[in-house]
């Protein structure tokens, strides 16, 4: 973006050329009329009609309009199997969390969802109840521990649990190169909903912060820090699968997660624990620690 | 697109669902407020409010949203050097012209102004007023007379004048693998701001739509055809740029040009000669040939 800007000013109403500007997306609307499939017409009208309202309301310039194509093909350019720019485009700019939030209405105190994230791994390891996902991961002891519960209240023993987080340099275990698995696992709820298990605590870290989705966050002041996390995916049979995170309370990025995955549901009280507190699993550990609660509701399936 | 798709419905006015839904926008909204560089702040809320107001209204699926994000992957997979699948998107979605109708506002008699295309050439050859710019290229040979003037209708003489056209089998010489120059030229108006030559008339072509685009507007029963045009570009010291078209009357092709870049000011009579009907300027020609003309008035710079 240049300073100068030679912006057309937007057009007295009743105009010609308002008149003019309104024709073109008529023109595209109608171009879709007899589009076979209904719903794609209806997604792609709404997506011409909201194009052309944002390049009327901001008065595009021809400038600003190649430079839009030139970042859209640098974000095509970065992208691999392991790197998906565009995806990062719709989370800095909240549409996933926007897509998320229409897709899992709240319906009475069910635990809210959350962007899924890059890093998730299908064949996570089986951790007992009370078990280690850490499994290496470097971080300060965390000791998680909740319930999976109904919208009556009532429990849903066997609750399939997969958790997974970052090591306390930032980085998932699939980020290392030497194949390791660590600081991710599933488990199942007790017979009366309950699970628990030792982690790290959650520390922040960047998203890929090295294209052209980065230099546009630079460009606005915007941070690619995501506020501390711990994944949570739930699923029961019979039951809406959850896709969601706990944050940490007091967590200076809170409030600029990058990705606007924090909902206040999930922010959680991580409480610290000095050297040689007991645990409450009796589990020996010589530095700090941390301890967290998470009671999980899961509404029923759609049908 | 699948048939049946699970849409959540639009949340009642006032509920809580509703304003979740909102508080994402306002969050992302609010995320570039203190972007050092006020027109990008302006126009990234602009989008961020625009997608997710589409987001909301057509209560995207998270399947459909994978399935955009596929969308433009494929997009950049397609795109090189030489093919821009993403000004072919922007093209096909009217955002193209509609930027342009933007830029170049209706003043008195101005002649509209439509997309530019990937056919340009910059070193195209000079021709004298009422050569040929065919030069070989196939095609029914047109006469092409008219004159640029101001909006005062003072003429303007020695208007650069650029045209370039398809030719018969609707490839652009630049199509050709042999190098050939075919089809485009300059030439300067006469002191009398008038101006002729020899071209074919026009026929329509396809957009490239062996990409993710085409499957696009075959899926919705879009055709990719263009209607039949012969490009211009005329310029010249203290006036605004005019790129435009002419396309030619009757053509069917009319009301669905695949880009939107057909205005009925651009639409000309092309007369049609028997073979042996003498030529304005006593060419001999052995078959058919047509006839048009096409008065252009160029609107003062903008400073
Ligand atoms: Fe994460
Ligand atoms: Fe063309």
């Amino acid at each position: 973006m240049t300073d100068t800007v030679d912006i057309v000013p937007a057009p007295p109403e009743g105009s010609e050329q308002e008149a003019r500007e309104r024709l073109v997306t008529e023109q595209v609307l109608a171009s879709f009329e007899s589009s076979p499939d209904e719903r794609l017409k209806e997604i792609l009208q709404a997506v011409a009609r909201h194009a052309h309202a944002l390049v009327r309301e901001v008065r595009l310039t021809e400038a600003e309009w190649e430079t839009a194509i030139e970042f859209l093909r640098a974000c095509g350019d970065i992208t691999t199997d392991t790197r998906q720019e565009f995806i990062l485009l719709s989370d800095v700019l909240g549409i996933s969390m926007e897509t998320i939030c229409v897709n899992q209405p709240a319906t009475g105190d069910v635990t809210e969802a959350t962007v899924f994230g890059p890093f998730f791994v299908d064949d996570a390891p089986l951790v007992e109840l009370g078990g280690d996902i850490a499994q290496g991961a470097a971080g300060e002891p965390c000791w998680v521990s909740g319930t999976v519960r109904d919208t009556d209240g009532k429990a849903i023993p066997g609750a399939r649990i997969e958790v997974w987080e970052a090591d306390d340099d930032g980085f998932y275990d699939v980020q290392y190169t030497d194949g390791r698995t660590a600081g991710r696992a599933h488990l199942f709820a007790d017979d009366d909903g309950s699970y628990r298990f030792w982690g790290v605590t959650p520390t922040p870290y960047p998203i890929p912060h090295d294209g052209p989705v980065g230099k546009m966050l630079e460009a606005t002041g915007r941070s690619p820090m995501r506020a501390a996390h711990l994944h949570f995916m739930v699923t029961a049979p019979g039951y809406r699968r959850l896709v969601t995170h706990i944050f940490v309370e007091g967590d200076p990025l809170l409030a600029t997660d990058a990705v606007f995955g924090v909902k206040d549901s999930l922010v959680k009280t991580f409480t610290q624990h000095q050297p040689g507190e007991p645990t409450p699993d009796g589990r020996q550990i010589h530095g700090t620690w941390s301890e967290t609660t998470f009671d999980i509701v899961l509404p029923p399936a759609e049908r």
